[in-house]
């Protein structure tokens, strides 16, 4: 099988990822690449690490340029997937990378993003109850955000059980490619290394109403969400402390049972051995997941840690193990679950 | 007014930033300084950064080095000061940078720290209600740990204001000189750098009934605390994200009136100005304290966030603002609200 | 004494440690603070650091609100001190923290700027031969760039005491912070993180006919300099690794001697005892330089290391301690050799 | 062909990276992995990046657990790699990752290293002239130390062109990495972030008298190096700046030429193009070279900066590249020239 792939928004951190797994995929030939602000430049300029492809020209962001693929992976600001989308026909595999089509709810996108809903496509996140089914054979695909691909990887297990009270709270701390590679002020490294700050506080944070939707599914009911995301002097990783309040009878060895068998046949997803806890470092560049539990019988509540990259598996990791489901090849199909450390 | 100052443990973290301080302060002269493994060598190759010491020799930590100064600051591991101390007269000024005189419960003291209960003595943390009347005069000081200044920041006013449920759910992330210049290999530059992870993570921690005891003291009845503490990369700083159900009633602005009263008259405590954040780095270095506060609505929450350097307020900074108050000092001589950055 | 002081490009890094500095000199008022783009914001929002300032706003750029004061520090893009300065008169003191006055060749000035050559200010950086003797009671003074002050600091005591050959090798290490605030790229936080890169390699960098000015002069003849700047993960600092054949005779004792001779005097200077080697750590945020000297019989040439804080000595402090001398005022003043560590 | 490798010294960063790339090899099945103070622990705590192995436990390092692989890696210290390898026959590849076994003249060892002289290996460089063919059906390697393979990957085109004198000047920024996992005060992250310092100053690195060997073979005649190691801010990475005066009638064309030609069919090295500066993120996890070339006319030099990856290229890449050729498989069979970034 050949699959070729065309990738919109090359220039940036999630287009760079995605073409640093691509050019390791056995199955994928890089097809067109495109920039909007970088059309007409060569990659080797932009990505000086995807050494292969340093002779790429980037091409502008057209229909015509990114027509004729299996498989065209849209790396774009919001807003602007859905007029591509339209004029790429239904037996090309479309993979969003952005926002649009991640929400199920008009209402909550139009409240966060300020803007028109585009519409729903299956949600990239393979792990979640049902999630692979959605996602086999889909032409259309929206991979989640990186936030909420850790929480609610770190979470659903206890909602799906019935363990845990509807109110969940996280903190979050992202690596700085999460903000993108927009030049702004609070992202020079003067300002990022030696620094932790907090952003969003208060529920205003996008990622939010994304991961109320997905921990609601799994509980069957409503789950708030109170969510501080923070960013942290390192270039990629999140770590997610989450935490609920535990159901009665719930106990250490309940809560390990539940996670255990939520990921005991997951190819990404470890809970560690008793006593390791995740880190960001530990999945550097990989797709691996690591997660750990806690009950904490005098605070009543139950805390999940979960630890992924945020451009790996928090987005171009996550979007081609999902084309890899779409496709029909095997889920870890180009994907793997060893970081680079130290 | 000279205060001669002996300091025990000069060549640790604790130690260094204090006589950082000291060095700077216009009414202290130093005296003894003194190490364990260390004593025999020059202060110069283990503290290179305080020029003016390099040429001071560490002596042992005996009653006789550190008789005859008007302050006697303990930088020592827990469960040492106590001996120390005793041989010490009470007309002598001994400020505990130490855990052992901080818990007021014995219990709490033995079943954190495996050990015999020292005592306790006037808690260093002249902002918590009626915290500077209990160090005026005072001839012993235990300084708090460093993740309860933060969080016992954050949270006092709204348990005193009786905006809160007694329920405080608490993650910090911490510079890694937080755990000290002891050698171990999950502290390696090539472990830490570029990696976020947690610990002590359940309750754990030994800084929780210190939480507890604080918080618990401005509610007027229990407070749980669910605490996770995380390293981070960098040196210095703690941000800690904490939230509680708010009750009944409160909106952004009460909310935000009651953290405003709380630290109008104070000298290092700033409510930050609507729509800026606390950042570690704009306290790096200085005594100051940052704080913002959001009310989250959806999830029915008050978040507050509190930036310390962990070293300074959060340890020898500290330290000095009460050993001001205990002598009458003002209390802000010697300690800046400054921080050094970028 | 009291020195109304005021400062054009309150904003920048410069410009923002400069007021670190001053808000810590003891016979220094702060005036008018100016900006560029940020004119009519506050402080607190761009310098969250400087609480004292927090509600001082940022007024433009002009004579007018740069009248009335005894000092005025320039902190601007390159090419703007000198029309500034000609509207303030020969009673203020003038201390320009740019490029514009620093070079006495006009072509060389020309060479590296591209723009016409504004003139020659008598240069602060007192440690050098006659450099306290030109900066007593002066009214114009040039800042010396980062660069040149760690590495002319390195070098001088060789060439002056003729014991090395007159072609210079050095490479150097600096923070981000020297590139300035403003945003590109490469200075993003995600890019500077974990990545060490040269600059300006073969010459082209606009510090090197500055060093190959002052190094010159100290050897009374004229001294080649082959200099590479490069980029480092780290906020401040600069490690200047300099080096050069040296003369037939001299010895590791020799060496010794010449440095030891050289900097004995000097406040801020420090030859470290042998075996310690500078780091730009001990001396962050502090007017200190640390020096170290090695003599490599094998290579047959001498290396000297140098480390400075790149904001304090290598721009805000030394324009600080060149205000001292120039008024008259203990060249220390307000100037600590107390580095902030770890 | 399946080749059955044994890692002795798993538990440490070079044999940790080295694991991470045997994982991708397509040809080879991992076999026994050793430890010393560690054997008996599962990998999965030692080494929790490399997921697929987590449940693999460390033997001891002996004869008898090594027998039995057709290739056998030691990552020991120094010192130890002669006694084991004496125990296994010749018909076993067993590649040094040491320092044993890569000096040509047993006075330089005793010199530097102050033990006997195990002796010396076909030299694990391939890029070198003559590098291919010494490692062809070879059965012992010695790998070469990081800083001499950037360095020695910079230069020897220079000399062995003949457009260099013979007193090479070399300045290089390492990673903490490269200093292992042994715990060290000085190697604490409370230490290292935000610190540049050198050591090993004036000629006292161990890899000098191998830099030595490798230029002076490429010359033709004896290259003095002048060698200062940094330490950076970064787990991982070298650049190494690296100059000499030129011969007479070089020039920025003849230069860039001579570069060209060296690396034109190098699978791994990479001439920038004009204008791009090597940088350590660019290569970080990969086998990848970057190299780029300067000559400063005005200090009568050429200047060569080379970026790698101290475990990778720099060590374990390095070892599969020549166990590769000693093989006889394609040299790039499980190698990448892509780098993690950002």
């Amino acid at each position: 099988m050949v699959v070729r792939a065309a990738v919109a928004g090359a220039s940036g951190y999630a287009g760079g990822e995605l073409l640093r797994l691509l050019l390791a995929h056995p199955e994928v030939e890089i097809g067109a690449l495109t920039g909007h602000s970088n059309a007409g430049q060569a990659l080797g300029s932009l990505q000086p690490h995807l050494r292969p492809l340093a002779d790429r020209v980037l091409e502008p962001t057209t229909a015509e340029v990114l027509a004729g693929h299996d498989v065209v992976f849209l790396a774009l600001p919001h807003g602007q997937s859905a007029a591509v989308a339209e004029q790429l026909g239904d037996e090309v595999l479309v993979v969003d990378m952005g926002a649009d089509f991640r929400l199920k709810d008009a209402g909550d996108w139009e409240a966060f993003y300020g803007s028109p809903h585009a519409g729903t496509w299956p949600y990239g996140l393979p792990e979640l109850p049902g999630g692979r089914a959605a996602l086999a054979g889909a032409t259309r695909i929206a991979v989640p955000g990186c936030y909420p691909t850790a929480v609610s990887l770190a979470l659903f297990p206890a909602y799906e059980a019935g363990i845990a009270e509807p109110e969940a709270v996280i903190v979050a701390a992202s690596g700085t490619s999460g903000a993108g590679k927009a030049v702004k002020p609070h992202l020079l490294g003067s300002e990022v290394m030696g620094n932790m700050t907090p952003y969003g506080v208060g529920g205003g944070h996008r990622h939010t109403p994304e991961m109320i939707q997905n921990l609601s599914a799994a509980a069957g009911q409503p789950v708030t969400v109170s969510f501080t995301p923070t960013l942290a002097p390192m270039p990629r990783g999140i770590l997610a402390t989450c935490s609920a309040k535990a159901k009665p009878g719930v106990s250490a060895e309940s809560l390990r049972a539940v996670y255990g068998k939520a990921f005991a046949d997951e190819p990404f997803v470890d809970l560690l051995p008793e006593g390791q806890w995740p880190a960001t470092a530990a999945v550097y560049g990989s797709n691996a997941v690591q997660v750990q539990v806690a009950h904490d019988p005098a605070a009543g509540r139950i805390v999940v840690v979960c630890a992924i990259d945020n451009l790996a598996k928090g987005t171009a990791g996550g979007a081609l193990q999902s084309m890899n489901i779409a496709l029909g090849l095997p889920e870890d199909t180009g994907l793997s679950t060893i970081g680079v450390a130290p």
